[in-house]
């Protein structure tokens, strides 16, 4: 059956520190379109738990050399030029039947998804070694015992085992937020089409960005790896619920606690709402979003479009709006310019789609395609993997089980009546856990009452309308700042979802001490912690500034005067400001107070340097609270510390944030906020 | 063996809305310090499934039509009818073999952290159905499409499986914030105890302040309970590995992916800095915690102190003085004045205890304590499961398996020595994760190395400290606040951690579409939404107002006039703002800009409201970003809209979240700030 015509690849894994081939016989993978031998894979013979530790000591060792922002950086550097040499990865992805269109998402999409990680990680992480997370916690009356979280890496190896239909895609949305978070990767793309992943690896490896150890690569079977996970390491696994379930009851996965995080079968939904008739913006939109999601990547995508969810009244129309799309798709070889719809992976896969089409007609009624036959634009249909779009109508869904539970994995769909949102919300559910819907409403109303009513059963839901028709990602795409995963049959993963995929392979642990323990631990000034008062620290560069230089101002009073200026001059004639009667009227106040604004412009008048220096801009507040009120007659005072530091590369300057706290003349905080700023690295600048 | 002398109670499950005692033949629960038959227990023959499925219809249902504060308020009802009435929970607690100090973590201890809760997820929490999560993702350029994530209430039921140590605060620690979440709790004690828990929870329920549903109780064994498991389901639990690992595997529940937590062995460190040695208060602190630990609870306690890692140099110092401490700790009777340990929960346990002794010592010597020998003050060591402490040195740590790894889980601890912090932080991962180290020290240099050497391998870290001597809670004492749980052997859960806690019993789901849809679903107001505009939003009282009012100011021109006289009004003579030359120098700016303070004081003033009204009070600002010079001669506009509304129950007044927009002549945003208000309920204020 296999055509070995052309010579054909013999894949290799990089391990240990090296690229090296499996012993023994390889085994073939098809191009998926025309059947020839593509390439040749085993891992048969490699020293698995010797990968796992050499993942340990030097990768993970000189990862967490490096900062954050440092990790981030290489990434940022890795997919510029990933995305500049892309041509030959969707050259060789047409051999897994996918259309360029269909590659898309696979390669620019899972470059983006790296670039996006790279460039938030920057954006919204310290640039530490540890990341400190969420408040100070006051554990004591007298401030002398306080926690707070931190995350550092895990000091093990994050393995990531994919799914044949995002070789590309699968591998980069993974171990972007594990490399950032400093945890060294092992990938083991699916054997159907790890040619691909295997080349983006060479030529990531070939960058020499990463230090050694941080990437390896299997290709092949993953023999006794999982044996040797501690609970140190994460793994990550999509695709089938079946394989899933088995590692993740692996006996060394469960004695050791690993983190293990699956994303799996879904049984995902698309919703046209009640309001959404035919000769609706948004009905089309529902037709074009399901034959789109059914065709797309010949329906092998986890988030795809299964179960077709319509008010019973316009049940007819949505089939024959469907029909009359799908059966105009053009399926062929995947670099045929006329091709709207690929292969399927492999012969064996279609086998399988078609068996699975026969257990949910067993509940539905074909209305659209047959399994059996293959009408195509070009190719050969008995050596390529293709199959026609089928779409099915299930006319009892409340008793039928195939149409919520099989996943037939290609372009396949089953089209269900609903009446009434109550109905379409059960529907939904019955899917028992998805990794995304979508609904199809202009009417606020249905979008809340379907959204509220199957949030808990998904992990992603997408409202599609007239107003985004142009600027929708669609219902198929996962996106780097938005979490991937769903509940129940879905697995119950959690991935990517900015900034928390980071934090997954990173430990959280709660440290409780006196605030100057506390504040060495995290590297960021904490109340309380000791602080040094020399020059002016607006006086200090980034290369002179330590965390707690401090500074305390002079007082200022506060007279009746100075507010009635300022709320003429600024025109906040608040009658708290300017009527006593009315001021005491006012739960919060005794009599008349000053305008907040009027606290931070004086604070600012007390801690500025009027001459040019290191601090070049404030750029903004945060948490500003005004704690107590101020009357007529008070002294403010300010107590300003640098509380964090954040160098950045590529930049003459870096951002430091300070503690502000202004206080009265009786030491009560009446303001307390923090202060952005940006500082020179050095002063005078020199660019 | 069992003295029948006096009542037993016969325990009894409450489900599917009964009380319901188990058939057949009860167990009997001996009274852990005088072995008398102390109550009955059996589950036999009770409907687990329709349990399961009652919570869900009836407990889910009802919780889901209250709001996050209303939960939380009737939790702290509870919390302060419990706390009224603990007398009888002490007295209970006494047959526990616990002595009224050791309860009081238990019993004090978990209605506090109850009551925790309820206060900090009306602080922190929004008072709505939904909770929306983090800041709103632009997912297009034009702002047509953009995504947010919020949490909803899973569907199921969450069950916990509690241990025998902590009957009370085992369970309030858990049913808080699943029941703040909205989801209704299976609660199943270990049957040794569980007297105390079923007191509890008669108390609880007696209340009627929970809806019926909410909390049920299983007193026995669970049965076929978890094969009714469902992806909506989370089941929590605290016990040995062994049995964890059971459950984490139960078909069921990897079935359905079903959320899963385990708090497991673990055996937490105490290090003593290198810096700390014999005169130091560390050096005392330590010593003290290390014998409290050992014998508070009788060692019966998840996150005592089992492994004492001492600089070589003081391994001598601390091995006397903790035997010192040790032999003299009073062994007796629970209610005996003059006793300092309990008895352990069993006769059954502490024969394990002696087991595990005699384990380790096979790889160290007993240092303390003669394990087969029993010194009382009070009670009879026949009858009662009294053990004095036992302290043990192990020689050859590095090498030795047992003192890292069995869990004596009585009052039993092993001191090891080490060189250098490097050796101990070595040693201390040699636990292969725990819930809790501490270190002792009072130098910054040591704490930093250590704590950021185990953070990956620890859920918490204490750092203890003379400054800390008096405010510290101690080693062994998990906080609402903060993340309870630690990595691998520990068994990798997180609970608690604050609203951390509560969002576990939530399903985040990233929701996508036009802001108008976004802002319906999650009922906060998102730029971009629609906004109406009649009368100002400051005269209206909550309610009146709705989400999406607004106000577009007039414009204000700044001049350098104006500029000029705030600098010399406030003091800021921020060269910026006064000298051209030096302006044009900043890599921000093109010429001399206005402050700030003076954009936003200029905002007050354009949207302030200066009669008497329903907006009270401006209490604060959020995320102030400048994000563009304002020069001479711009002209600034405000546009100001409700986007949060917090009413708040028991006050005349609820808080508002503002959407605050300044602009340009050119429609750039130069300021993007949230402003914080107080409003009244109803205008005028009837108090």
């Amino acid at each position: 059956m296999l055509d070995t015509g052309r010579t054909a690849r013999r894949l290799e894994s990089y391990v240990s520190g090296a690229w090296r081939a499996g012993q023994g016989e390889a085994k073939p993978l098809a191009h998926a379109a025309t059947g020839e031998v593509h390439a040749l894979i085993s891992s048969d013979g490699l020293d698995f738990a010797g990968a796992l530790d050499w993942g340990r000591r030097t990768g993970g060792t000189a990862l967490r050399r490096h900062t954050l922002h440092d990790r981030a950086l290489m990434l940022k550097a890795i997919g510029q030029a990933l995305m500049a040499g892309k041509d030959e990865f969707y050259a060789e992805s047409l051999a897994t039947g996918a259309t360029p269109r269909d590659a898309w998402p696979d390669i620019d999409g899972g470059i983006g998804t790296m670039l996006t990680f790279a460039s938030k990680a920057r954006r919204e992480l310290p640039n530490a070694h540890v990341l400190p997370e969420g408040p100070v916690e006051m554990l004591s009356r007298d401030g002398s015992f306080v926690g707070q979280h931190i995350l550092t890496p895990l000091e093990g190896v994050a393995v990531h085992i994919n799914a044949f239909n995002f070789p590309v895609w699968g591998m980069l949305e993974k171990i972007a937020p594990a490399l950032i978070a400093g945890v060294p990767c092992v990938v083991k793309p699916a054997s159907q089409t790890a040619y691909l992943t295997e080349l983006v690896v060479r030529r990531i490896l070939e960058m020499q960005i990463l230090p050694d150890g941080a990437l390896q690569l299997i290709c092949g079977g993953v023999g006794d790896l999982l044996d040797h996970v501690t609970g140190q390491d994460a793994v990550t696994f999509t695709g089938s619920a079946q394989t899933g379930q088995k590692l993740r009851t692996h006996p060394a996965v469960v004695q050791n606690s690993v983190r293990f995080t699956m994303e799996a079968d879904s049984l995902n939904a698309a919703i046209l709402g009640p309001d959404a008739g035919p000769g609706t913006p948004e009905f089309d939109l529902f037709v074009k979003e399901v034959a789109r999601e059914m065709t797309a990547k010949a329906g092998q995508k986890c988030t795809a479009i299964r179960r077709v969810l319509v008010p019973a009244a316009h049940e007819g129309a949505v089939i024959d709006a469907l029909r009359a799309t799908l059966d105009r798709t053009a399926v062929g070889l995947p670099d045929d310019a006329q091709t709207r719809m690929g292969a399927l992976v492999s012969l064996g896969e279609r086998e399988g789609v078609r068996a699975r089409i026969r257990e949910i007609a067993a509940e539905a009624e074909i209305v659209c395609g047959t399994p059996d036959e293959v009408r195509l634009s070009s190719g050969d249909a008995a050596r390529g993997a293709f199959l026609n779009p089928v779409l099915l109508r299930c006319a009892d869904p409340f008793s039928a089980r195939a149409p919520h539970e099989i996943e037939a994995f290609g372009p396949v769909a089953t089209v269900m009546a609903y009446d009434g949102v109550e109905e379409a919300v059960a529907l939904a559910k019955l899917g028992k856990g998805s990794l995304v819907s979508s609904v199809f409403t202009n009417d606020t109303g249905v979008a809340a009452e379907m959204v509220r009513g199957v949030a808990a059963f998904h992990g992603r839901i997408m409202l599609g309308n007239r107003d985004s028709a142009k600027s929708s990602t669609g219902h198929g795409a996962p996106l780097a700042p938005l979490v991937h995963g769903g509940p129940g049959r879905a697995g119950g993963g959690e991935e990517m979802g900015g900034m928390r995929g980071v934090k997954h392979f990173m430990m959280r642990s709660a440290i409780q001490g006196t605030p100057r323990l506390l504040a060495a631990v995290t590297g960021e000034w904490v109340p309380g912690a000791p602080a040094q008062q020399d020059i002016h620290p607006f006086r200090k560069s980034l290369a002179e500034l330590r965390i707690g230089d401090q500074i305390v101002t002079e007082r200022r009073e506060i007279t009746e005067a100075d507010v009635e200026h300022f709320a003429h001059f600024t025109g906040d004639t608040f009658y708290a400001h300017m009527d006593r009667e009315a001021a005491r009227a006012n739960p919060f106040f005794e009599d008349r107070v000053a305008h907040g604004y009027l606290i931070a412009s004086f604070a600012a008048g007390l801690f500025v340097m009027p001459e040019p220096g290191p601090v070049l801009a404030n750029y903004g507040v945060d948490n500003l609270r005004f704690l107590a009120p101020v009357y007529f007659g008070d002294s403010l005072q300010v107590r300003l510390t640098c509380k964090q530091i954040t160098p950045r590369d590529g930049t003459v300057y870096g951002e430091v944030r300070w503690d502000c706290c202004v206080t009265n003349q009786n030491q009560e905080v009446v303001a307390q906020y923090d202060v952005l700023t940006m500082v020179a690295k050095t002063w005078p600048l020199t660019e």
